[in-house]
């Protein structure tokens, strides 16, 4: 069962923007049973929009096009399949009346541009959209045809309300059955010669490695039948789980900062950061999870040498003589961010992020942690690659990882 | 002169990977001369890469295809275009060596699955590739097609020693010339209703207006023949910009942690932050810009009570009385983390971004912001929409412009 996606838009054949609305139209086909075999994106231009329909009728079994239902001169998409279709083009009463009300309700007259908005192919199911003015339509034949409207929240609401259930009872049962771990700690292509002598063995599966500021994502997927079950997904999931061991952070999509935070919780733990070269973001990360607020105390930010020794209480001496980025200097910073916030686990970071500032004892990207509780201070020390932004990200993610293992290391000892 | 870009892998094909070389292809034709008018992603069926080609020959001066030219057997781009264009492959003796080279160099012994990354289609002129094992193709027709490997790295290495000239010459002299400037603190919908009666006046320059984050860029492009000036693109961007004012902080791509960088810099003046619900993103923002450290302090990611109170000199009487989110309370982070840190500028961020926390009087994406310098000491209010990522990365955006303003009015009066 194929499926195509077709993006209508000049505006997304810029350098500056990118159709994203495949990525959720994809996940979607792909739970009620579609393989998207091919995505175009296409500007507004009707004669480029009819040739690749005419192609796509030939090849496909479903297509969804999006964009180009507005009111404006660019807005081609209906006239267009229409002509691909070699179907006619009439106003609907009833959208037209609607269309009016939405405008008066605001107060405004509609202007006689927006009536092409009630254009509607012969033969085509409209499908009501309750967050914009654009209604999408559903059109039955031997290949059958959805429209939406471009805006992300309009597309998903008309998707979500029409299209779905339309789309599995033609997809007949089959699905695309999905799993996926996390994992901190380990290169990719470490994790891909670990994992690939599993995953070769299932050729029925497919196996993708992304890697993301220093999170490895091991994603898994099957086709299955109607009533076929998920064994040997399930078991080459399992598998791949134990090769990897205590670096899988998570069964499925949960961040870093969200895993943490549970540990947190649950123990009962509060934190505080002091972030030099990161200067933020390990914060950021951490209080990007709701309900934060009941583990997460705060930090500082210690750019500068003055505020390591104003707010974390790390001496002038200590800095003058091992340097802002050392390993006493993580440790002292650990202790005293602790120290200054009472909280139970104090956690730092002071390193080298480039461009600048690197020297041959002390290259960019050098980067020390630090981690304090009521009975342990320990440090880590690594080296990251790639340029300023990349090692701040990278950085975060590590340290976020070096705190789960502090945490576990120290849930296994009590 | 019409262009396509198709990119070739099933990776491309799944909810969560997104195609990005077209962007950084688009903008490299754009300035060669031409005008990218489809792309396409293509899964790793030789079937549907042969038909997507042979339409695109039919239609397009120019093809790109990136992607499938490792040794993998899903590696099949070579393949499908010598069908397509009805040509034979051979071996090529020379990239074959420099192969079994470059796996000697690492100590490995070639495996033969290699060897397909030797293959040409007849004709071709090879295109090295320096950074990577598989080079790229350029064939002369009456539709140019370029083969270029898919890792981004190898991509932009082989097309800017190799393809540029080569796109240029075919080109012929056209060229896409563009203007932009960036702007915060007016929404979208006023941006396009204050500019659209100029933009409108000109239809051969196009127009698109951003919004990212709270900051709003203003693109315009247009065509421009050999030797044809650009006057008229640099007439509108003046009656653009000076409609906007002092909103625009940014006659190009600077972003606004760069353009306030700036300012704290030729001020000789210091920043440090006391945020609380963005607590890090302030301070993560201004510090990606490399030699930061000139101007900015640090700051303190006071989430808790404790913390504003602790660290950033915030009476408890004063949190009890008014609140954390309140004008008082952002008046008194701001002076607070000036004393702490020994800043001539303090800011600050104190609000409710949700999802829980809000109430009638306080309702979730209410953000008050306090700057203080030796003389003055302002706050502002604002409301945000959205869910919580969103009114943190407003907060954020707004705090910086509310900084740049602040900076503004103080250079104004000395």
């Amino acid at each position: 069962m194929k499926a195509e996606i077709i993006a209508v838009g000049s505006e997304l054949l810029t350098p500056v923007r990118v159709d994203t609305n495949s990525l959720y139209l994809t996940q979607k086909l792909n739970q009620a049973g579609f393989e998207v075999h091919l995505k175009s994106v296409v500007g507004d231009s009707p004669d480029d929009i009819e040739a690749l329909l005419r192609a796509a009728l030939q090849r496909s079994r479903l297509i969804v096009l999006c964009g180009g239902l507005g009111p404006t001169e660019d807005d081609l998409t209906r006239t267009a399949t229409a002509r691909a279709l070699e179907r006619a083009v009439s106003i609907d009463e009833r959208i037209l009346e609607g269309l009016r009300r939405r405008f008066a309700r605001r107060g405004y007259r509609m202007a006689k541009i927006n009536e092409r908005q009630a254009e509607v192919i012969e033969g085509a199911e409209i499908l009501e959209n309750t967050v914009g003015t654009a209604p999408g339509m559903w059109i039955e034949g031997k290949a059958c045809l959805v429209l939406l409207p471009g805006p992300p929240r309009e597309l998903k609401a008309v998707f979500e309300a029409h299209v779905m259930q339309r789309a599995c009872r033609l997809g007949g049962g089959r699905r695309l059955e999905k799993r996926s771990l996390s994992l901190q700690g380990l290169p990719e292509s470490e994790v891909d010669a670990r994992i690939a002598p599993m995953y070769k063995k299932h050729a029925s599966i497919q196996t993708t490695i992304l890697a993301a500021k220093g999170v490895i994502s091991v994603w898994l997927q099957q086709w299955l039948a109607p009533g076929e079950g998920s064994a040997d997904l399930d078991a080459l999931w399992s598998e791949i789980r134990a090769e990897l061991g205590s670096m899988v952070f998570a069964a499925g999509d949960e961040s870093l900062e969200e895993v943490v935070g549970k540990m947190l919780r649950d123990l009962g733990r509060t934190l505080a950061v002091a972030e030099s070269c990161t200067s933020g973001l390990i914060g950021a990360a951490v209080t990007r999870v709701p309900g934060s607020s009941d583990y997460f105390l705060g930090g500082v930010q210690c750019y500068s040498n003055a505020v390591k020794t104003g707010l974390c209480g790390v001496p002038a001496a200590l800095l003058e003589q091992h340097g802002a980025v050392s390993a006493e200097t993580a440790e002292a910073l650990a202790r005293g961010i602790r120290a200054a916030t009472g909280s139970s686990v104090g956690l730092s970071v002071t390193g080298i992020a480039g461009p600048g500032g690197g020297s041959d004892p002390k290259p960019v990207g050098l980067v020390f942690f630090g981690i304090a509780d009521e009975e342990r201070c320990t440090h880590e020390r690594r080296i990251f690659p790639g340029d300023r932004d990349t090692i701040r990200d990278l950085a975060t993610t590590y340290a976020l990882g070096a705190l789960r293992r502090f945490l576990m290391a120290g849930e296994n000892r009590s």
